[in-house]
């Protein structure tokens, strides 16, 4: 993995399907190109790429076919936490070998009520399984769909141990307090922390945060990398409201078939609006009122529809 | 899969790890085996088989290579159901051409607050996928681990759609009023009910069930199967209370790590005492209180070392 830390806005790239519902590498590879050119880094294989609907070879195929097509693999930091301690090697592994930036690494999430020692012994396992230098982890702490914490004491021993691979967290715990915690124990020790929204990008820039990791960065992915690099400026907190805004349009749905409907409407390519099971598509009314609420709100996606043409 | 539906007492079968933390497929077969001489079922790679900390690949190694030992493959109800649509039908199709019993199918529980309409397409692409009229599915519902339910409305659906496919449910809610719907809705219907317990076996069997799936089957499997064999008898309350008792005993402990330990004492085969991450084996004090209590109660696991040796 590169030299330098990975900061600023990534995105969880929403995930294409074609109509056999297998993933379509050509628009996620455009969607990447698009996100890219606003500045956004690539968190693909996440929460809301609906990574955990894919398949470990399904994965496998996606981030050799992105590194293929000329996606810049320093930009790229994959979900490659898997329940399996195997296949999160076996993924995590090809990251390194590909040159990704660093890996987003949930912790094994079927069993519930697991102790630190646990999930210590299973980050430590893929750390030394890896073996190589080169690896960055960014620890994934989101409790309300993973149900599996990646706690402060977990962060504290692996940090310890692991030095220069901890790299990082993003934290979707969706709780201020959390996210500060680590800000002010562990940035100090070059560890980056990421809150899981933009609604915290500004707050966490001041207190010495990395930058976001959001959903809606694939939607609004100017505006956001836009407060990122200009956080210092005097309309940064005026940015962040039309941030909090726009993003207060896509949480009245539930998020990930919002991206996808709003990609499929304002990329004007109605193969994106397909969803994995167990997650399902909008209702035409829901999309029909996602998109009235979008346009009132002026709302755009410039250059969409060019780069997935 | 067979003509006769499985019937009586399964076990989720505990998983042996070698010093790599490689599933030992020889120490699993010998369980099996003598499983299978207590008049126990095979559910391999359910919950207390840690079977989603296995891989897609270690699972289909494992599977085939338990039928080519020989275990009778009508006996077996293999945990198929993944968080990824293509993996369950990769393990699921593999189950039937080796003429499994069944398979018992967990919803896909990453994503938290789904849909009975996002459940329902997950189960039926999978069922067309497979595109096997041998094909047997148990709906596997445990909410406290998976988190995701399976409903009595989606059973209804399934049940309609797939009459003879979907063959009946493993109920691990521990919420008896649930098992009961499921017996008066879909029993009458050739839906065979397994409550995940011993503890309601004797009362699951008076409501017409079709036995029980229990973690305790890997210890106590002689037992429980005598009452599944004998509940109209004048003695099935008493035995009942034999079961429980020898079930609060290791309700006491984390549960598979439980098991493991027991399996290795009465076993004679310390080997058995390790677990994948993020699970982590009893302290060995946890393992001399455990196996103090069991002696005192007179717990033996008759033929387990002749067995496993």
């Amino acid at each position: 993995m590169s030299g330098t830390k990975m900061k600023g806005v990534l995105s969880p790239v929403v995930t294409p399907f074609d109509n056999n519902l297998k993933p379509d590498a050509k628009r996620l590879i455009n969607h990447c190109k698009w996100l890219l050119s606003n500045d956004v880094g690539l968190a693909v294989f996440g929460t809301n790429s609906e990574a955990n609907s894919l398949s470990l070879a399904e994965k496998m195929s996606l981030l050799e076919q992105m590194v293929e097509a000329g996606i810049p693999a320093d930009r790229m930091m994959p979900g490659t936490g898997c329940c399996a301690l195997e296949e999160s090697v076996t993924l995590t592994k090809r990251a390194v070998e590909l040159g990704c930036g660093g890996t987003l690494m949930l912790p094994p999430f079927y069993y519930k009520g697991v102790s630190d020692e646990g999930l210590y012994r299973n980050f430590s396992e893929i750390i030394q399984r890896v073996g190589d230098d080169r690896l960055r982890i960014y620890l994934y702490h989101i409790p309300p769909v993973a149900q599996v914490s990646i706690t402060l004491t977990l962060i504290e021993r692996l940090l310890k141990e692991y030095p220069t691979i901890i790299a990082g967290a993003k934290d979707s715990s969706g709780d201020w307090s959390n996210t500060k915690a680590m800000l002010d124990e562990f940035q100090p020790e070059g560890f980056d922390v990421f809150p899981g929204s933009e609604s915290f990008l500004l707050a966490a820039l001041r207190e010495g945060g990395a930058g976001c990791i959001s959903a809606t960065a694939n939607v609004n992915p100017g505006p956001i990398a836009k407060l990122a690099a200009s956080w210092q400026g005097d309309d940064a907190d005026t940015q962040q409201e039309g941030l909090n805004a726009t993003r207060n349009i896509f949480q009245t749905y539930v998020m990930i078939p919002a991206l996808k409907a709003a990609v499929a409407h304002y990329g004007k390519d109605a193969e994106w609006n397909r969803l994995r099971p167990p997650l399902v598509e909008l209702t035409d009314a829901e999309q029909k009122k996602l998109i009235d609420a979008l346009d009132a709100a002026g709302f755009t996606m410039p250059g969409l529809a060019e780069a997935h043409a």
